[in-house]
């Protein structure tokens, strides 16, 4: 899929996340240094600390950036519609205000999700027929990434918000470029089992639901966990809690797996010069799993899209996040997303009328 | 904690795993080597067979191993209940009835998890006070392993069926020795955030429960997927749906990045050099995993305690499975249980004449 629109302007809020405003806008500045074309930065925050930073990177007087202030900032440990309501003036705020007026196309922050996604929702309003967002993850996987919706913005679903994860997940695999162009995702829904029956209610009732729209999503049915690394769905849609959980264990084993390693190759100095001499298998698997390069999930769903950056990320995870904000942007994500909506409206409005007419017929 | 009761009489499914009897006998052999003890092993399945098998191991003539001849095998594929009924001189079938009848204390059968959990809770039932039986399941952790429960028995659960998994899953650590003797087990809830009015509804209301419940069950609060492996709980509890969804992911994952190393580590001869100088480092971090072990998941909440192990279980799993059913035999599982929901029970009765007695005084 190329470049459908050139135009980008991202609000960046760039106060609210753990390591605060040197992180965000050495991100910003990486992201203007990978990302060409007419992007425009609008970085919301202290107006102080965003200039000494950006003087720090050389990109003091860059006409990509504006600057928009903010004197307040939402802290991680807020709660999220009390945050939203005692702080208006907060740079978290203040971003999604200047989508929601049409000054920028998308949000970027990396600050308290619960308020980023009740203000989000609140201010920004669900697109029509879309009853609830949901936050898409790509994960890495060997040979193809995939994407993970919804991984917590909608713990208790109901069925119909599941057909509407697999469309949103769908269009985003194909903008974020997990799909070849013009190749429809392969969308696998996760269960525990895949034989008939298998599966909370929730899962049964979404599995009927999916298996009719198989004119708009290319629904390859019910997966279990052991197919979630092993199989080949491009999208695999779940209730917001099991997708939190899935993604935050998965996040947390790596981290053991990964300090276990290291400690055991670092016990001798044999072990050392072993792993010295093997290091490029190491940087291998690595290579195999980009894991920086999608550091940021979007709050697919409203009419501006917002993309949630971890808390703790650092200078490339920053720049990945916002190179996700770019791209969906410039690739029209939004419309694509309601074209697809439209076609589900069609369907079942096709199917009324057909059930009307025997109505009639019958009487 | 010590062994209660030395005796132990386990009826072995011998004929419904995927590798077939071979394996089973194997590792029932090995067990009975690394169990001392007065253990009596029902091998359940074809006659010949068992004898064939026992003969290659030479424990032809183990006095501690009795056959019980089956006729039928219920193939993995089969749908339960079906296989349930047509098949009634099914290995499977036959091993049930034997604890049904008081013949064995425990069941190990490594076939149709569909079937063995639907036979077992319908011959067997649930303990008084168990609405629903649970799946426990060992997962390894660097430091300190932990006891996942549910991991599929109950894809649905009440907010009530979260406490008595709790209750079944703390008991099964104290047995499985995850926690010392005399310490009760530090249970989480899994959630997908700790923060006040986090969880899905289940989540939410289970969580009231087992706060109101602390006299019986340490209950350390909602804990997020981060703090699966990062945090120190020795239970944690969740649904059917998701601990199952976890569990085959989490096995998914494992081997995705086992296969990638191993190709990155065998790609050129100067990695495999290194590879090999640093062996004892892959053997360390496995060691620290100790996946065998751990390899059966028992049914927890009924009358006669039921072991699956997995359907590919090789000899090891299949002794470390077994190891699971005599320890769970010899400590009096059951009996640890029945305790506490007594003790549950007695609380909800207390409670109960305080309110008719507050009541009687309004009157």
């Amino acid at each position: 899929m190329g470049e459908i629109s050139s135009k980008a302007c991202i609000a960046v809020d760039v106060m609210g996340s753990d390591r605060g405003a040197g992180a965000i806008i050495a991100g910003v500045c990486q992201a203007l240094k990978e990302n060409k074309g007419d992007i425009k930065i609008i970085a919301v925050g202290d107006e102080g600390e965003i200039k000494e930073n950006l003087r720090l990177h050389g990109f003091y007087k860059d006409s990509r950036i504006e600057i928009h202030h903010a004197s307040q900032v939402i802290e991680m440990s807020e709660k999220p519609i009390q945050a939203m309501r005692s702080k208006k003036d907060s740079s978290m705020m203040r971003a999604i205000d200047l989508a929601k007026i049409g000054a920028a196309d998308a949000i970027l922050s990396c600050g308290n999700t619960g308020a980023l996604m009740a203000a989000g929702t609140i201010k920004l309003r669900t697109m029509a027929g879309i009853e609830r967002p949901a936050l898409g993850a790509v994960i890495p996987r060997d040979g193809k990434n995939f994407i993970l919706v919804d991984v917590g913005a909608n713990p208790d679903p109901r069925p119909t918000n599941m057909l509407d994860n697999a469309i949103l997940g769908a269009n985003y695999a194909r903008v974020a470029g997990i799909v070849e162009e013009g190749k429809m995702p392969k969308v696998g829904l996760l269960s525990n089992g895949t034989e008939d029956g298998k599966g909370n209610m929730l899962t049964q009732n979404a599995h009927i639901l999916l298996n009719n729209s198989k004119n708009v999503v290319n629904y390859a049915g019910l997966i279990e966990g052991f197919q979630v690394f092993q199989g080949d769905c491009d999208v695999i849609i779940c209730d917001g809690f099991t997708g939190n959980v899935l993604l935050k264990t998965l996040e947390g084993i790596m981290k053991m797996l990964k300090g276990m390693l290291k400690e055991e190759l670092t016990s001798n100095i044999l072990r050392k010069f072993g792993a010295l001499l093997s290091m490029g298998a190491f940087q291998g698997v690595k290579n195999r799993l980009p894991v920086e390069k999608f550091s940021g999930a979007p709050l697919l769903g409203l009419n501006k899209l917002i993309v949630k950056g971890h808390g703790s990320s650092d200078k490339a995870q920053v720049a990945g996040a916002l190179g996700i904000a770019i791209k969906c942007v410039r690739r029209r994500l939004n419309e694509s997303i309601e074209k697809d909506l439209a076609k589900i409206q069609l369907e079942a409005e096709k199917k009324k009328a057909v059930e009307s007419e025997t109505r009639n017929e019958n009487e």
